[in-house]
């Protein structure tokens, strides 16, 4: 099949795979009879001869030079169009599968220009599989992830409680902004970038894509999540824990053991070929027959709400899904194992672990303990 | 003009300036005579409700029930392009622009059910003109670098040179990616994420898109660029100074004395309605004058090869560009200034800032100095 890609790394996870090269701004890569072709500007063309995986890197300016003779017409309607059309005449191919993900204004140009463009959702369904190596970058990532969610649990561990059931560090009050940064920092420390850090507690947490703000208190849950990308390599961890600072209440108790044994029962179940969906649907009755009740109101949404877990790798989000879609998992696939229950008034838990399906049973690719009652 | 977004945030800057909401995952949003709705998940429904500047925000899982009664057959075939033509025949549009960089399958997909979509390269042409708080959001962006050029400033400050040429500090060789690390760490605690920053010395600095590695040598000029994103706006900075630890050669600093006489004479030209190719040109000419030559080889590029400038905000490279393209700069354009000379085995210089065209005189959104010989 026939590729052609356009895009900046940092949002086409299928060009990074493909060249194993990142780049800033937009640019087009190609496989064409199984050979890979990049066409990048004078900025990239040197870093991306020496340090890409391409078969062959494409001066940028040449081609823009010699689209702008040979097809001035479409050349003046739209440039990259033009040059793209023209190294494609140039290699004889009129047909290619672009991503889903392709953009419109490029894919609707370059049709009139007489290519064939076919999406397609997976342009690498080998993506899924992870090797040894890709497994050992994830690992790092969450190593990272890790390092992060100690640094949070270091300064919930040393902040001491006032009467009134604030939480206060170094004289100031304990933020979910201070838990946040200090996780971000350790994950740089550890050689990755963490984006969109979640350090929420109480109701905050309830809202699993709230990061949260302002003051932290005793005595309530915190769920820290994070899933920083691994500068090197662009893989990512991802892991949750969650904290409590102070006494929990029997609830709370009851809420964050039915949780880890929930996500016990879902990696149980996690091996080469079962199917996403039955994982996602026996945490979904483990969580009911437990008493935990899912209920969608126009307000909001209580209890478990989302998936049991999604592919990890060069995305944080990427194929496949453990929850109610369809999805067979075959062997050396990536997935995150994090099932929760949200109540606003008792709180948020959700606990997130990494596996990876190389045998029967899962190989863990995070690491860090379960104390989550911090005294 | 009814508008149709489809993306995640952190990939289309068009939505989060529509909506002020970030979202991790994909979501849709329209703008239909003049109001906007954005369609969210259980997971974004209730912190979008709170947090966000769409005038509606309504359930996905609603829609997505409704369109699969109503469009059973669309449906299967593509479950977000049935619920948005639902949501279009409940709104009586047919007809909306989209982005240059709407997901193509999704397009293909909505013009099958009917719907009559056309690209526009600027969704908002709103959006390069900056108002006074878009411009204090940069500016912020902006302290953030400055932060991060102070944390590395401060690393080759301490640093030791040994006999050999060699810089060391505690006990350790001095990197790219100890300044990298440190420059980001600086970033974080000023609020903002740094991707993508660099710190490269020597020839590495020649690549302007390399970001550095390995040791950093005494006498050899270190470009640092850092472009961070302000975690609570989404809005950036950017900017770049050039340091060399040590003792600079006559050429070294010859080169460095020009770059910083061409960023002056670009920032003189600089004004509302100004041409941004004008600005480049003259940059290119002054170079030019100055003797530094500018060489296109297939081993790369030599002298002055980027361009002058770009838009600045809630993406790191926006329009309009300062380059040989036609580009008007309208009072309240925020643009960097960033000319820079590069010469294998002498070393690379840039020093960028970032201007705000709200006046006659431009107002520099950066402040750091220029000192840059340390010794």
């Amino acid at each position: 099949m026939n590729l052609l890609l356009h895009a900046a790394t940092a949002s086409c996870a299928d060009l990074l795979y493909l060249g194993g090269f990142d780049a800033p701004d937009a640019f087009t890569a190609l496989r064409v009879r199984g050979k890979t072709t990049a066409l990048l500007n004078r900025l990239e063309f040197a870093r991306a001869q020496k340090n890409s995986a391409f078969d062959t890197v494409l001066p940028l300016e040449e081609w823009t030079a010699k689209a702008r003779k040979l097809r001035p017409r479409a050349f003046a309607r739209h440039p990259s169009a033009a040059t793209i059309a023209t190294l494609a005449a140039g290699l004889r191919v009129r047909e290619f599968a672009i991503p889903d993900s392709f953009p419109a204004a490029l894919c609707d140009a370059l049709r009139k220009l007489g290519l064939r463009l076919r999406t397609t959702p997976e342009p690498f369904p080998a993506r899924r599989i992870k090797s040894p190596e890709q497994a050992a970058a994830i690992r790092e990532g969450n190593r990272a992830a890790a390092a992060g969610i100690a640094a949070a649990e270091r300064l919930l561990r040393r902040a001491r409680k006032t009467k009134a059931g604030a939480l206060v560090l170094g004289g100031a009050p304990l933020t979910s902004e201070r838990l946040k940064t200090a996780i971000e920092i350790a994950c740089l420390e550890a050689g990755a970038l963490s984006a969109g850090t979640i350090a929420a507690a109480g109701d905050q947490a309830c809202d699993p894509h709230e990061t949260g703000h302002g003051p932290v208190r005793a005595n309530e849950l915190v769920v820290v999540d994070v899933f920083p990308r691994v500068q090197k390599t662009g893989y990512h961890g991802d892991m949750t824990r969650t904290f409590l600072k102070g006494r929990a209440s029997d609830a709370q108790r009851r809420l964050v053991a039915t949780v880890r044994d929930a996500q016990q029962a879902a990696l149980a179940l996690l091996r080469p070929g079962v199917n996403g969906r039955k994982v996602h649907t026996a945490v979904e009755a483990f969580f009911e027959k437990a008493g935990y009740e899912t209920k969608h109101t126009a307000a909001g949404s209580t209890g478990f709400f989302h998936g049991t877990g999604h592919g990890l790798g060069l995305e944080i989000h990427e194929a496949p899904r453990v929850s109610r879609a369809n999805n067979v998992l075959k062997k050396g696939t990536v997935v995150t194992v994090e099932p929760g229950l949200y109540y606003p008034g008792l709180g948020g838990c959700r606990i997130e672990d990494v596996a990876w399906l190389d045998g029967e049973k899962p190989t863990l690719l995070s690491d860090y303990g379960y104390e989550w009652e911090l005294r």
